[in-house]
């Protein structure tokens, strides 16, 4: 780091480790990979620290397009500079980056506005290849193109990033890489829902359908913004314990309403429904449930779950009409990547964002399969990967 | 006016002229009725001007419940308090007040947050009988029950009214009742949504579905705020000459679309988008048009047209969570009567807000199923009709 000297491997390819998902659903396999250097507007970065998000499951047993095979997931993670390509003037050779799947190029009309995180020259979309030319820059050892996720593919020693996708930030001694790499995607899209999307006030009541990692960021926002009431519901009871960490004061197991719906024992624990409903499963009934309780008048519905593609949500043009709710959706927490990354990590450093809960394993990259098992079975939150171990 | 003396009609049962509505979609029926003294919190009032507003049409043709016969339409009035019953401390007898079906009882969280315009102590319902007891002040000659409409019912020549429902203005010589009258229903309805629940800002984009009453309100209200561009959409052509005088800059006719989905064509208008889309119908598919035109990262798209009971929208929830449009609805134009009716009446005495343009009849009340046929026949925007003549 800090070295501004031409590396030895700037503009050749590189070989390296990455676990190619080869088969949807099948465990990711550990193979020499060789990542071509960085076109124009591109770096190619080292990867330090990766980790292990919903996104990468639930793209890793897709069958059909936008799944895709074969494929190097990941995209939660903070890595090196190694080099960069022609245009770009932003980063160099050494610097500390995050890189997120959603674009900040700070250019155009969206990422110039204050009102908008959706980046209008490269509009994210869910593409197997790099997101200016549409080509790869992966490829195995027989010569054949391996696909990139996200505009990232962190399940690589080596990938290449275009930089409207990496946020450069400083690291002081406090901060560790372990640490840092999960403000690239799910704690940012939680956190930010509240803190940006929703502008969670003081006082106020947050009801949260879901309690993963993205649910639990949304506490963790909402408890830093100071709600009074944090309500947690989700089907596993034992994430009410895991959930009091993060600012949960009370749970409700759907399971346990009988024939009430839902909203209907929300509304009455709220009298009238809460200020903030944060829909993070990604379910179409569970986002009519969440804008049903509600508060009429200035309860606000985010929508942060990735629904099945197709799927529709519906609502009563009268209640919509009546209600004076509003209904929003919120990607990377509303956040735009260059200017609220450092921002978030500067609330880490001050010890008021606390991202060390949130690490419930910690693994070597070889062990990434296990990561997986982990995940699905419920039995972790964040497992962060060290690539160099 | 100003006079304190009681009188000689307080405390006693008022006959005076109504128009009755008797059988669904028939003419009303002149008729002499019994008005009786208000009760506790109410005030009888001594109808002005009343003037005729699409929802008095649609309830009017409604043949099941909500509709109900023998009923007194008309909300959109201006009066003078004849008597006030026990409890009335804010309202004496010969002030001037404004009716309005939304109640602003000034005391619960909704009336006492800035965030809410929907009074939660007498909630909004669309009720045959006064808020409070759920009980009628009105009698036929026979002494038969004839039932109020939104809280109001002012083609009458006197009726009672909830001191919830009820906004006293300050009237200088300055101020017409004829105009004034206006801000009781449709015209706060469309000026507030743009000013209010949307917050248009200077040099954006508006388009607004449905050119009635409350559209062209819509795009008074835009247009005090300094929007670049108002576009109004409707099936009628001749509704462009008529837009301009309240500031539609582009016209769009469905008709005129061809094979295109209207919102592809705003869309190709826009680049992309507009900043702020009204829906002032009431279709479902119009609301999801308005939904798909409206700017990503920013775009409001907010409901005031009333649909049909039951009646749903449909929205993608992939576009949900990656648009970061925002969905609301709009009562009343998010205003809360008695401190909003009186700021917008300054505003018209300023020159600022121009009522005068939405007025394109006035009649006699003893015609006024000429102003139904008027409004019908989509001759008329407002027809104000004199109780006295």
């Amino acid at each position: 780091m800090g070295s501004h000297q031409k590396p030895s491997t700037a503009g050749k390819p590189i070989r390296c480790k990455a676990a190619v998902c080869r088969v949807a659903g099948a465990p990711l396999v550990m193979e020499e990979v060789t990542v071509a250097p960085p076109q124009a507007h591109e770096a190619r970065i080292r990867i330090v620290c990766t980790s292990l998000c919903q996104s990468d499951v639930t793209f890793w047993k897709l069958k059909d397009f936008p799944g895709i095979t074969p494929r190097i997931l990941g995209h939660e993670a903070i890595g090196i500079v190694e080099s960069v390509g022609a245009e770009v003037t932003e980063l160099t050779e050494g610097d500390t980056v995050i890189p997120v799947f959603l674009p900040d190029c700070g250019e155009c009309s969206d990422c110039l506005s204050k009102k908008s995180n959706l980046c209008s020259k490269l509009p994210f979309k869910v593409s197997p290849w790099m997101p200016r030319d549409g080509t790869s820059r992966f490829t195995d050892l027989d010569g054949n193109t391996i696909h990139h996720f996200l505009s990232v593919s962190s399940f690589s020693e080596y990938t290449v990033v275009d930089i409207a996708h990496l946020t450069k930030i400083d690291l002081d001694g406090d901060v560790q890489m372990n640490r840092a790499c999960l403000l690239s995607c799910g704690i940012s899209t939680g956190v930010g829902a509240a803190w940006r999307t929703a502008d969670v006030e003081e006082g106020t009541t947050v009801v949260i359908f879901g309690l993963g990692s993205i649910g639990l960021a949304v506490a963790e926002g909402a408890r830093i913004r100071g709600a009074a009431r944090i309500i947690g519901i989700d089907m596993k009871p034992e994430k009410f314990d895991v959930g009091k960490k993060f600012g949960i004061t009370e749970f409700v197991n759907p399971a346990d309403c009988g024939d009430k719906p839902l909203s209907q024992v929300i509304n009455e624990m709220t009298e009238g429904g809460a200020d903030y409903c944060f829909e993070c499963v990604g379910l179409p009934s569970l986002m009519e449930e969440a804008y049903a309780c509600c508060r009429k008048g200035w309860g606000k519905t985010i929508v942060l779950g990735v629904a099945r593609p197709m799927s529709e949500m519906k609502l009563e043009c009268f209640e919509v009409l009546h209600s004076g709710k509003i209904l929003t959706g919120s990607l990377f927490g509303g956040l735009k990547p260059k200017s609220d990354i450092p921002m978030l990590l500067k609330r880490y450093m001050d010890r008021d964002l606390e991202l060390d809960k949130f690490v419930t394993h910690e693994l070597d990259f070889k062990e990434i399969n296990t990561a997986f098992d982990l995940l699905i079975e419920g039995k972790s939150l964040r497992c962060v990967m060290w690539m160099d171990r």
